[in-house]
């Protein structure tokens, strides 16, 4: 039974969007029949050749069941008990999460402030010292978000530059790839060019918000780096019993080109939105449109005008910045239809 | 894309079966537009509404990824930070989480045997004590399941019992009700006369088990008795943002009475399989059947053969005791043929 | 058998100075005999009297081994499972303790530069939003340390201010009070004045970097603030057996005024060695001398050689700040031999 | 100024009694001037001598603060992030902690029931199972007490066994020593004899119950089984700033004979109080007098008799058992007078 409009859509967030019909329809045709619960199925197994695929032979996919429990999971894995990451000040793990990565892997976060969401060698500086020092909760991951939380791409030779300086100090790195595809297309590139042969030891593999139901992984790229996965996996309550049916959306997306053909549409549709809006006289951009995000200034009120017949959400309230998401969903009528709201409610300010 | 045997079925556990046609088509139902991430939209507030209607005015629902999720943000809710659970050493909060209560919720756990797993007032005295010792957990919680573990069931009365001596003692009345469409299939009841009713006041409320894809809720019965439920759900990774999904999967289960629909075949093929081995000649019960599993000790070797053709679980090794689960998709043919294959190997031993 | 110099003293830090004599003539005249353990002996009796004669009737003291412990219970006392800290950045809970307010008290922080080590409320106000937000750690209390890290010491006006603001968003005020001596001998008042007269709900009372041997109190001012208290030192591992010469070694510091004579000379000390090196050419103060410790910033090179004669912490290793930090133990011609080397290290780099 | 009559005694815990006079001095030997904190003092240097003397040139002590963390901070290095603990019933950490294995060190306890308060292989064989299975917390380490909480002692070829089981599981071995000193003394034997030479990787080694102030030490025997030490206590708290006491404490006991003399002592005490008590009609002794503590059951009513003279502690409530512990500081009188009471009690009863 449905209980709400399907046809209508907002930019609140990629996570108001629904699922693919690509991915019901692969969990439908998972469905039926027994298999060995907890990932011994035959789905599960199919998700690791194609994850090898995209990252290489190493490779190795835990499914898990959000993000929170991705980006967890993994520095949990990839970090000593007395151990400490390095993030940005914008990082989804610092900002999102109400302290999982503390509260439940027991880790200390070391932010930085960071300007376009990117953490560069020399904003790590700022944290990763003290090796050594019993006082200092030790810097052991640098993690990263690909594509960040303010609609950014790092090239692959930013990422490398990290990696680099992170393993001459020790340390791992992690990306959070909860938007991974969106810089894939951005960057024109497969998913390997800017992590495994970047150096990058960890990944959060993005599922959701691209259009799965509830399905992301862990995907460990370095196996050293990460020991213990499939326990922690288990203690930190992100093992699921019918597992077949998260890595049926995986494969759903990740085995064909679905996680593509999706990425690039929704950035296609935040590249219309941001070239449009620039144009509107009172709107300025705060941050290149890289991905599906479209960060905006816009003159006083004028938000909570369009607000009034599309849903987006603020993102620093202080300055009058907003964020529009795009997602899989997105129409180009949407785009113009913001757009048209936008124009109108600066106008009539 | 189909890797497996759609006609394929064993007894290993309710976990090895798919997901009901049902369950499938609300969620295809639920998708398509935007709705509000993290439980404000339609499908979470009529779940609401559901919800009240099994368990009375004040219960509310908190949906979840797994039991184990379930579990633990129930009783993280009910114990203060210096909290411990008594429960039986059968329980799967002791055995099957990995330590997740310990290591996520920070509780600490006070088992006792219990021969047919079971808490009686007279078991849970053994641990309830000690009240206000700084050097002992303070016992917070009595956790039960129900059907438990070894496929008992709880009378009405069995439960209030606990909860009178519980509350008593200033504990609250946790009941893991993984299989709780089970128990109320048995004993001929809705859902409320043995926990709002009875006293429990918080319920992990079962889905996955009984043929959902991925969903489970905690049940606040007595909302003072688990507070802060929004906020330990998200820092425990139990949030999922695509939420309208796991809600519509516990409706699917929960509005009309595919729960009990499921529960009763279940139930009676339990019934029917339990039958017929108990003929045959040295194959004993070791736990009458009451709900969907039925556990048996065999002859030695046999069970490995009889695994030859069909899968299912050592329940406790050094005695030979097996445990064999019916899921809401067993056919009497299923039941017929473990039968007859554990005739032969026990014959043919 | 003594196995050190008796007479060498540095300017490393507070710590490495002994105990006073009459600390170790206090613990002398508690010993012998038995007395009862864990607490509930005279000497911690009285303990708790000779408190609330310092922060008045509702206080009550809860004796432990290190500030770290002291820290980190007062502050999960005072928070929810998903409360959040707001401290600065340079707050000895963020970048001394290894990460043992997130890791043993489950606690998330969230720090703000600030250029003297002081909150204000506006920067306060950087982290104190999103009540009410479940992705959000809760901001939950606001912890000062007096005096501060960098040696700067609150006005108590300063203190209710930041306690006003505070409470009217229903949150707590915790102070790390390790050097709450001194902040006091600055003040010229009690302890009284800016804690539980300004709106402070829970102290961490210092004792070891004045001259204890190894002990400090939680001294909880606001009783329904920090619930739990005697638990949570317990299982924090923070519960001394022998607890009456933790609170013989307190009643030493604060029975009399030895709390008081020792900040008085050890701040007296440090202003003698401010006064005197800000008149060296070169050498810069970079906070002003409040407390007992001197910040500054020598010509590069000069610290090093300093080093060689006198031991002391370097600040910022990348700005050439530099720590010196008196203790009640520190003499005149201490301080002018350092001064003297800082002088001949300037000139002759 | 003293709060107590010092010529007060009884047989309540060795927590009760107070330091021998040999540690004061050694701690008023170590005071003055400066040294370096955090443990890079000679006295700490010089207890490495010393422990390495015990235990064997790979041995590392790392003092802290009291019995409950040094067994968290072993267990917890000792044990990966998903280890489980496999332990008596009556072991310390499970009954007299508050939790802080669970809730500080993230660790699962197993515990199994124990007639004299000592593991065997077969008892240990109860819980160390399910290797590689992610659903249970995997067994680790087992952790032994020596001499045990009811007060009797395993012999190094029981201790043997234990580790060459637990090492064939791939598990390390605790030894938790608050007594240890006991045990020797009842063996007639070094420390090392039962410890290294019997293949324990990790002590806690015991100092206040035997006369120390405050002061206990981790000892790691094989430091590939402990990693992480320095680190974790640190972030667990039991970092003691003015280490250098601390080492001191513990240079008195055992740098020289003063642990076994006080063990000597205090067993004589109890094999004493043991003796006269087993020949009291009515009272019988519940485990062999092998250390420091004598357990007996009393005809109803009488221990609260005595307990109006001599104050002690019930040890189970239900069957009357009572605990009687001696310390270094027991006399002979004392131990007559509760002699005599029990007798009047008894008799009188």
């Amino acid at each position: 039974m449905t209980l709400h409009d399907r046809e209508w859509r907002g930019f609140a967030s990629d996570n108001w969007a629904g699922v693919h019909p690509e991915v019901l329809a692969a969990v439908a045709e998972a469905n039926g029949g027994h298999v060995p619960a907890y990932g011994r199925d035959p789905y599960t197994e199919r998700l690791q050749e194609v994850v090898r695929g995209h990252f290489g032979e190493q490779a190795e996919a835990f499914p898990v069941f959000n993000g929170t429990g991705a980006n967890v999971l993994a520095l949990q894995a990839a970090a000593p008990a007395w151990g400490a990451v390095v993030c940005t000040g914008t990082a989804h793990i610092h900002n999102d999460e109400n302290g999982a990565p503390e509260r439940v892997g027991g880790l200390k976060l070391l932010p930085v402030p960071s300007p376009d969401g990117k953490l560069t060698p020399e904003l790590v500086e700022l944290q990763a010292w003290g090796f050594g020092d019993v006082h200092r909760a030790q810097p052991s991951v640098v993690s990263i978000t690909q594509s960040t939380e303010v609609g950014t791409v790092y090239t692959p030779d930013e990422v490398r530059a990290l990696a680099e300086q992170a393993h001459g100090l020790g340390m791992a790195v992690h990306l959070d790839g909860a938007r991974i595809a969106n810089a894939a297309a951005r960057l024109g590139t497969g998913l390997r060019e800017f992590t495994t042969d970047a150096g990058v030891d960890v990944v959060s593999l993005g599922g959701t918000k691209n259009g799965l139901l509830a399905a992301e992984a862990v995907v460990v790229l370095r196996p050293e780096a990460a020991p213990g996965m499939a326990y922690l996996r288990k203690m930190d309550m992100q093992l699921a019993s019918k597992m077949r049916f998260a890595s049926a959306q995986l494969l759903a997306m990740y085995e064909g080109d679905l996680w593509l053909r999706s990425a690039l549409h929704a950035n296609a549709m935040a590249a219309r939105l941001g070239a449009a809006v620039a144009e509107v006289p009172g709107v300025r951009l705060t941050q290149p449109v890289q991905a599906n995000g479209v960060f905006a200034v816009l003159p006083a009120g004028a938000a909570d005008r369009v607000r009034e017949s599309v849903p987006f959400y603020d993102w620093d309230r202080s300055s009058g910045e907003v964020r529009w998401m795009c997602s899989f969903d997105t129409t180009e009528p949407d785009v113009d239809r913001l757009v048209a709201a936008v124009r109108e409610a600066v106008s009539g300010g």
